[in-house]
């Protein structure tokens, strides 16, 4: 009999409203570490059950929900996991995220498939704890060549869990190249950046290059250059791709001159590019801005705000009459409402006419959970810019 | 030299954040009723000139913005503005719209084009003055067989304007088959509802119908039928499509007979349909939820957002494990915030996990403009339902 966790009855505890988690401050009482890493059940005030979850006393998400019914955390329920993870997901690209937390029933567990290889990222005590079984069912169900564990993630402190990279043979990765939607990347899977690929903008990639051809595009975050190799294989007249790290437009080049198509890349700051006077008249026919996340934190909300503002007025202000702008962000504590506030207000200081073409969201491989608003953190928008 | 409107000091007018509407009481002093339906200048506190609109002391919205440059509203600028319109959309479906009031800075005026024949509304003092001049401007740049002239919305009489229906040419349209995106409905152009078909979801049709192979799928507020239509057509295993209206399910069904598919229609109230005792055990396993603008109003929103939790709350409850519901809601006065809130409520309350497979929008023929929150009253989530 699994212990209980049981919610204050002065608090409108947020899990009530359908949501995955418990915060600390919703509980009566926090249970001893002993259950730590475990699995403990969940009941409201009047001690109605509520579901079985992940539980760790160090965490200020003190509890995951794994379910709406009782449920163990052994082989068999990682295996349905998994399962039906893979069934969400039905037949698809070779790269592609394949278990993506609480979307999937198995929080602090995410699976990227590149090819042959999985990257696992585990965030929870609970599943760190059973790492050994997640890698047998993976290796089970999906029949990879090889399995990185990329347990180096910062944010695995806030669980008390260290930071280490391994891999389940217990060989080196080589990096490689690896095929994503028809362009091959140079990828150090072991040792890279975060995954290697940033696999939640593949949709958009290809969204995006659809406006291409004939435009002297800028991609101002351009990082290994995906959203580039796609506008200039579907013929935009010029591509320039921008990014403040060496690494990634070393990549970037590379990858380019794999692929055969033309692009040019250069180090650069993108707030400074815009305002060198040596620039002043540049103009471009399409711009992509898909920044880093500004707002890493809700308290450094104003300051991003103030920075998507600029680069978006910036780009308005370039684009030629009819001009193409993609504009995202990927930061979570950013909401819809306060990304367009930031678009409405670059247009008005431009003085341009504004267009949405396309509305852009995460794709369904990043599962959005309509009772989970953490679960969505990447929109953006095709703007049409006279 | 047109007159000036003049903005009051001590109120953040809507225009200054690149809005195209001026309140009455964000003014000094309303001008004279000779002005109303001409141009007149807008100026803020300071002097600054903020652009050229049109006028109507009679209307709570005073004041619309034509351009952020000095014009006259002549037909050279209705030449130019559909000509622009028509730019915007490129090459398309015959049936769509072509103007979209503020949006394509003809405000008041809207086109769809249903094969050879136009469809108008007027809602503008000042663009009803020039209907002969619109009428000859869209004769010229689009060479249409006729063109319908649907002045007839009660929201005319916002604008002290009559209500009535006329042809450019004098005759009678005839109710007539009309192909729209492969199937042909029984169309009345001249007297049906609206302008007899809801262009803003001809995309929404074809993405809807890519899940419905094999499902047996309940359209519950179908009208004249098109998303019943592509569903079956795409080989859903069954398809029944509601509507409280008699002559929509007359109509739908003609049209599906017309096509060749297999689809029933009945007619009913959805509410009563879903409680209805002998229906308590019926499933489906997709569920396409279009229903009309519940709320008209601001003051209407509460009752309005009731309601469409208690159908989507129905419908998720009737769906089968992993099934599909398509959503919408056409309120103006409905954020996404809102509905957002709905389907999670719905969702915790049928205990049921609801992932996001596409987030649904306006199609670009409607315009959103990012300095216009009015310009998008249309949003809806592809969800499924395990």
């Amino acid at each position: 009999m699994p212990a209980s966790l049981k919610l204050k009855s002065n608090v409108k505890a947020r899990v009530l409203t359908g949501h995955p988690w418990v915060f600390a401050n919703e509980v009566e009482v926090l249970l001893a570490p002993e259950h730590d890493g475990e699995v403990v059940e969940c009941r409201d005030r009047t001690g109605r059950f509520l579901g079985s979850g992940i539980y760790n006393s160090r965490s200020q998400i003190c509890w995951r929900r794994l379910s709406r019914e009782a449920v163990t955390l052994d082989e068999a329920y990682l295996h349905g996991a998994v399962k039906r993870a893979l069934a969400r997901r039905g037949a698809g690209a070779a790269t592609r995220r394949l278990v993506w937390s609480e979307s999937d029933d198995l929080p602090g567990v995410v699976v990227d498939q590149f090819g042959d290889a999985l990257v696992v990222q585990i965030q929870t005590l609970a599943m760190d704890k059973r790492r050994d079984e997640i890698g047998r069912v993976l290796m089970e169900l999906v029949k990879p060549a090889e399995i990185i564990f990329r347990n180096d993630a910062t944010i695995r402190r806030l669980e008390g869990l260290g930071q280490e990279v391994t891999t389940l043979s217990g060989n080196a990765w080589e990096p490689r190249w690896v095929k994503i939607d028809g362009f091959e990347y140079w990828l150090d899977l072991q040792n890279g950046q975060k995954t290697g690929f940033y696999l939640d903008q593949r949709t958009q990639h290809v969204v995006v290059s659809r406006y291409a051809a004939g435009r002297r595009v800028l991609d101002a975050f351009c990082n290994q250059g995906p959203f580039a190799l796609h506008c200039a294989k579907a013929g935009a007249a010029s591509v320039l791709g921008l990014d403040s790290a060496e690494d990634a437009i070393g990549q970037a080049k590379r990858n380019a001159e794999r692929a055969g198509v033309k692009a040019d890349f250069a180090v650069a700051n993108v707030f400074d590019f815009f305002n060198a006077p040596e620039r002043g008249d540049d103009t471009w026919d399409m711009i992509v801005l898909d920044p880093p996340p500004f707002a890493k934190s809700k308290s450094a909300l104003e300051g991003a705000l103030r920075g998507y503002k600029e680069i978006n007025l910036r780009a308005m202000q370039r684009l030629t009459p009819g001009g193409i702008l993609a504009t995202y962000t990927c930061s979570h504590h950013m909401q819809d409402a306060e990304l367009r506030e930031v678009l409405a207000e670059a247009a008005a200081d431009a003085k341009r006419r504004v267009q949405v073409m396309q509305f852009c969201h995460q794709p369904p491989d990043h599962p959005v959970l309509v009772t989970m608003p953490e679960s969505e953190y990447l929109r953006g928008y095709i703007l049409r810019v006279e």
